[in-house]
């Protein structure tokens, strides 16, 4: 009959939301690995398996129906990933690659080792009493100098998981009280004081091509990202030429498969790598409306060892700005007056329940003026989170 | 909890599952009354029912749980539509103007009736016996000249219910062997000797806001479309700003809501149309890759009556070629040839079983100059259907 290959997701997120939209373009069935049936994934696919991405057995049996496995998120434990591969499943990433985006410290230490620059790190075991922890930051402050960045190296995300200590005390006061989880231990970072921050965004095909995305300029408020504008403003051709060779060298180094996200800090120090997300990216959601290819198109053309779509930009300026909710989300009812506003806005809402802090969807605008984009596009999100 | 409305589609052929895309965007629900598990829009779809479309049971069921249903063709009963507008249920567009999209003479009369140019035509009971059917197609050939144009007035598509009738001979050899279904008449036409073939799309709200798409040429093999060139090469201004004025005062006279799309001859005797359809519409596939809003959200904004989105072209050329099943249609193994070939080029695919003859997909190609961009476009089809 036909011979279109079923893509499996794990994770009903919005990542996996917005892949069916590329899915049902290319003829690709996604399947999808979802906590519950109204995740925002689960809404819009209809091959639904209900589990835990923990869960061996629901992982098991929801990849046996796929030609290919890859996530919605990175939070699959690698020895589930190992017994598909020995099952003989296509997981994309491999857990061999995706193991530097679960555990922080292990990306520092793979990153280190293939020289791509990173703030100063040292890695503090979990076991350590509070009289050593705080013993560890004063050493690295000193170092390095204060503040310090303490992370929990596994489970984090969205700014949980990292605090910035001023000092001793403060380090004491968390050595008291955090409680860390997934069996994670300290990391400790340099606190990078950049001028910007920008994100670097390869798509990479288990056959090796790889596709490097114009970099972006991203907006973190409360460590969530805000904002991202496409191209990085004002960037010299140096810097952008840099930011990608490090996205490449990293996808390579790690054997990264699919799309591949590079935070990066813009320093006095250069560039410097600060996170990585091996799948489609809260810095690459611009694409959908503002590249050639989106950027979760390329996931699946990726993950399926397709040739890889082109990456460049359809306007000279696209601007995505989150929806994040607030106590008085008003959601659908702020469509008329948004869309009435402004006729070339682009929408994208996740089907979440509302919530304050939480991703609830984007917009997009494109166009030629700078100025002009971001406004409306800021016009547009804050219309619809809280009018 | 959430106010974001449920549409409802009658029918799981590929416009369904494109307006799923753009559903995915806008968070609105999509559900569907699809008469197969593996019609092209059940398989991206979590909210399927099964039913025909003239099942009238099947489909009130289906649209009390919906906010607002619309279509993936015409050919739902008005009875059906009038008992679920009498339940309270809306209906876009509405039977009172669907009904000129189901009946091509009921299309005819309103069309003349508002002053809007059609080729001559001349409506014929079923009931006439052969020699009655003959005698009509020669007295309207006298007039009008031959070839005369004879079409079943009810269920035709994509050349099927049309025949072209050289002589009062072969007008007798059809009324000898057609079998008129839904209840048709025979609507006798013009045969026009066209220069071109267009198309003009409109959307239109229930509160009556109106955009018109920009103007497309049509291609059509055997009466089945094959490209869409958009902006209709080389048309001057006046004819763009007529075609469009036609499909505006259609869509008013006849009270469409949703996407109209009005087909056109250009011809010596200036612009008369060809054939109405409100829903998507084949002629505007383009506007998924090419246009600021697509047709599939326009139509979904339309019927929600939220404000339109802005319809003009992101690309000075745009150019859509129907990927046509043949008995040897590769699908997905074509795909690495195709993708590597033109890393710009647009692929969508419908998730049905190759069939000749049958639209299985369609490619989008955008760019500056029409030749390279119809060379690109007609290249993919060309590699995908058939390699």
């Amino acid at each position: 009959m036909t011979d279109f290959p079923v893509v499996g997701v794990i994770g009903g997120g919005q990542l996996a939301r917005m892949m069916q939209q590329a899915a049902i373009a290319l003829g690709v069935e996604l399947k999808v690995l979802s906590v519950g049936p109204r995740d925002s994934a689960a809404l819009v696919i209809s091959d639904v398996e209900l589990g835990e991405h923990t869960d061996r057995e629901a992982v098991l049996n929801f990849a046996h129906e796929c030609d290919v496995v890859t996530f919605d998120h990175e939070h699959v434990p690698a020895e589930i990933l190992n017994e598909l591969i020995n099952a003989g499943i296509r997981v994309e990433p491999g857990p061999q690659a995706l193991v530097h985006a679960q555990d922080k410290i292990t990306m520092r230490e793979a990153l280190t080792e293939a020289g791509i620059p990173c703030p100063a790190w040292q890695a503090v075991s979990r076991e350590v009493s509070a009289d050593e922890f705080v013993a560890a930051v004063d050493a690295f402050g000193q170092a390095n100098g204060f503040p310090v960045v303490a992370k929990t190296s596994r489970g984090g995300y969205d700014g949980r998981g990292v605090w910035v200590l001023a000092d001793g005390m403060q380090a004491r006061e968390l050595a008291n009280q955090a409680d860390l989880q997934n069996n994670a231990n300290w990391l400790l970072e340099q606190f990078v004081p950049f001028t910007q921050e920008l994100a670097a965004q390869v798509a990479r095909t288990p056959s090796g091509q790889v596709l490097a995305y114009p970099v972006v300029r991203t907006v973190q408020t409360d460590g969530i990202c805000t904002e991202v504008v496409a191209p990085a403003p004002g960037l010299d051709d140096e810097t952008v030429a840099q930011a990608q060779s490090i996205a490449l060298k990293v996808a390579q180094a790690l054997g990264v498969t699919g799309m591949l996200a590079v935070e990066l800090f813009d320093s006095e120090q250069g560039l410097l790598v600060n996170e990585l997300a091996m799948r489609p990216h809260n810095s690459g959601h611009w694409s959908i409306d503002g590249a050639v290819t989106s950027q979760f198109e390329n996931h699946l053309r990726a993950v399926l060892d397709l040739p890889l779509g082109a990456t460049g930009l359809r306007a000279p300026v696209v601007v995505m700005e989150n929806i994040l909710g607030t106590e008085s989300t008003p959601g659908y009812s702020a469509y008329p007056g948004v869309l009435a506003q402004d006729p070339r806005i682009k929408l994208h809402w996740y089907g979440k329940e509302p919530r304050a802090g939480r991703k609830l969807g984007h917009v997009t605008a494109y166009g030629e003026d700078l100025d002009e984009v971001v406004g409306r596009a800021r016009f547009a999100a804050k219309s619809i989170a809280d009018q």
